[in-house]
């Protein structure tokens, strides 16, 4: 699946940056592909990218509306489907990663073959994947696990595996979300995988590979969500990591959208994925913590990090604030 | 989905007890409604039901030919096609709990065509399901949860939920495989089911009830194993009980199928259960021990399980040769 050339990103009417995860992701990964946004007015956020119609994303060179909003339940709300079938009439292809498949939706699939432009499921698996096996696979795997959904896995993988190859390191992202996919351009949409064969997918994901060599991949989920835990284990098992980096957002202190169950403490946190996970990988270990401070007072968060560091006694880092330098510096002392 | 009248079971050319769990199950629990059973020359086992060719089998009351075995990964083999073609020629239905859709093998879709015969794919979930809650509901769950795949805890369920009602309590048996919901008629194939929607499908699977009703869900997989610990996560996530119920095969040392996997103990299985389900019911405990003691000899069963009640300080039964009824007795006493 190659998606092609510039982006427009459809922002719709969510009010929270949580709900615009992949339009923060590609602004922060891919900013170069974003030529623009599209909002309908009763938006409440703001990309900092320019405000067009979709003519005039056409004439600035966008191919392709990303749906740049991930509601709760991956649904297309109803009020998204006149604009979206507005951008196909103005040559637009399109690009979602919501559950629901676009052309499931009749004014959509009309207006695409109206007009012969594109559909792109990000979140559509595309392919059938064996059931796990639980086999030993060559080269090195880290994983990114949270306390909860939106706490920066994905920034910090994609950070880790930049700064691993800075650093001349072999390393590869692995992405297993649509935001993920859409910044790699390749991956495994992991959570619209049929549950019997998650661990066969993330099997899949990261093969065989150099001695040396890391794939740095992205969390899904977690073990103390109340929906998602099964794609969180299965994505554990599956990637079979020699490393786990456990990844919290400063701040979050029940799951988001479940006020009635509290997050668990980072200590609890690392030891339940390394019980599940030694499971497949007896020689697994906590190898960092990412913490997504930006909730704090700038001038508090360096005095956090290493808090946090010396009570575990492992490097701490904001995968924005100071970036994954002291993790990589670890990584290379402590495995061969 | 109705499935039509008697069935003839398809034994095909396995091997093995294990890989028939589907015969096994329908004649163990719907022996009334199987009329005779149907294998490649190469098959291994036998029913102890009259074999039969399709026109037989229509003569003799079957309306629809159950394939009843269930393969590793859910596949239907290239061995199968033809004799399925056969069936649907002579005037039966299918029905399979197949991963695979009987439909998306061209011979069979057209012999179903020509024939008007009807193909019902039991794994097929059928509808979507939400993101789970986590939601309290009123009314009692017991969730069976598993050493291993295939180790009694369709049939303790079964067990359970018939001599409750003998005993004069409010209970359901829930399905959540093909056999099982080819046995109840109805269920969730949640292995089936995308992985984000896997406690969404089984808090749908057991809604609100009565107080004092107890759902008597069917577990699926096991925490401990390599390819379906997400199954089995976000199915204890999502059932919510607030009883489970430890269900082991005497005997079995390995993962059936992974000989790198060593089982873990009872215990070990036990807490790691327990500590998961907390999360969504803090109240959750383990009500009793399911042994299935057939690979021991007769005269030695009573005593092991003695042993293991003595040991845990729970009723321990087996779901064939002892029945649940301590199990039962040990619910209304402990349970308002």
């Amino acid at each position: 699946m190659i998606i092609p050339g510039k982006y427009l990103l459809f922002l719709g009417d969510v009010a929270d940056r949580l709900d615009a995860k992949t339009a923060c992701g590609l602004v922060d990964w891919s900013r170069e592909r974003c030529v623009g946004q599209w909002r309908l007015p009763s938006c409440g956020i703001d990309m900092g990218l320019e405000d067009m119609d979709f003519a005039q994303a056409r004439a600035a060179g966008a191919e392709t509306l990303v749906i740049g909003v991930t509601p709760f339940g991956g649904a297309i709300a109803p009020q998204w489907i006149a604009p979206i079938v507005a951008a196909l009439g103005a040559g637009l292809n399109i690009a979602s990663g919501m559950h629901v498949r676009l052309g499931s939706i009749p004014e959509i699939a009309a207006a695409a073959r109206a007009s012969g432009a594109s559909l792109f499921d990000v979140r559509d698996p595309g392919r059938s994947f064996p059931v796990g096996s639980g086999r030993k696979r060559s080269g090195r795997r880290m994983l990114m696990v949270g306390t909860d959904c939106a706490v920066g896995k994905k920034y910090s993988a994609l950070a880790i595996a930049r700064d691993m190859k800075a650093h001349g390191m072999k390393a590869t992202f692995r992405a297993t979300g649509q935001t993920g996919i859409l910044i790699a351009g390749e991956g495994v949409p992991i959570d619209a995988v049929v549950s019997d064969f998650v661990s066969g997918a993330a099997e899949t994901l990261s093969p065989d590979n150099d001695r040396g060599h890391w794939d740095v991949i992205e969390g899904q989920g977690s073990l103390f969500h109340p929906a998602y835990a099964a794609v969180a284990l299965g994505l554990l098992h599956g990637s079979q990591p020699d490393a786990i980096i456990l990844c919290h957002a400063e701040g979050r202190t029940h799951v988001d959208g479940y006020p009635d169950f509290p997050l668990p403490g980072l200590a609890e946190c690392i030891e339940a994925n390394l019980g599940m996970a030694r499971r497949i990988n007896p020689a697994v270990r906590c190898a960092g913590i990412s913490i997504n401070c930006s909730a704090l007072p700038a001038e508090a968060r360096a005095g956090h990090l290493a808090a946090i560091a010396d009570r575990f006694g492992l490097p701490c880092f904001d995968p924005v604030a100071t970036g994954p330098a002291a993790l990589i510096a670890h990584i290379s002392a402590t495995f061969d």
